[in-house]
């Protein structure tokens, strides 16, 4: 069993011209022997905001803390600790930092794409 | 894509013999095209527990809200939020509430095996 706090582990920090103020880390990968699928940790600075992408794997997210929200079919959709998403296979998406601390959010993927 | 907060989806509650307090959600699985993975949402009351055991899959973890303890090859390791778990297939665990509130944290398994 591994236990730690997800801060313990070190981050990547993103800033480029499609995202912003991110500080990504995988927790559980590979790496662990976990086969089927990957948890992520992102935090996303105040102003900050992931890439409007698009990709051919599902995310499951869970909000852990802040405040923000997230781009679904042309929409701004609120996010708050406790919200639960489901971005299907192929589906543009992105989330943004609208509050005044950090957005801290657990990001799942399958196995066998990039890990970050 | 799919966005609501867990609290809407309707829990199932467990108290039996081996575990106490808890309210389960499945918010992410099969009935919704998740085809790798299963999240769940576990609420347990102060002073409850899930079941000790094992079984032939992982589990990821993350400690949303509360304080609490996992069992671990024979000690009790503390768990607060932020805390990330990885129990690999055939480990034995448990996790138990050891706060005043509600401990909360999300548990995602592969597909294929009871989602509940």
């Amino acid at each position: 069993m591994k236990i730690f706090h997800y801060t313990s582990a070190a981050p990547t920090h993103i800033d480029n011209d499609q995202a912003k103020g991110i500080d990504a880390r995988v927790v559980i990968g590979r790496n662990d022997g976990a086969d089927h699928f990957c948890m992520r940790i992102f935090e996303i600075a105040p102003g900050g905001y992931s890439p409007k992408h698009a990709h051919a794997w599902e995310h499951e997210l869970f909000i852990h803390s802040g405040e923000g929200e997230a781009y679904d079919r042309g929409a701004w959709r609120p996010i708050c600790p406790g919200t639960v998403l489901f971005i299907a296979p192929g589906e543009e998406h992105q989330i943004r930092n609208t509050g005044a601390r950090k957005l801290v959010f657990a990001c799942l993927i399958p196995s066998g794409v990039p890990e970050l």
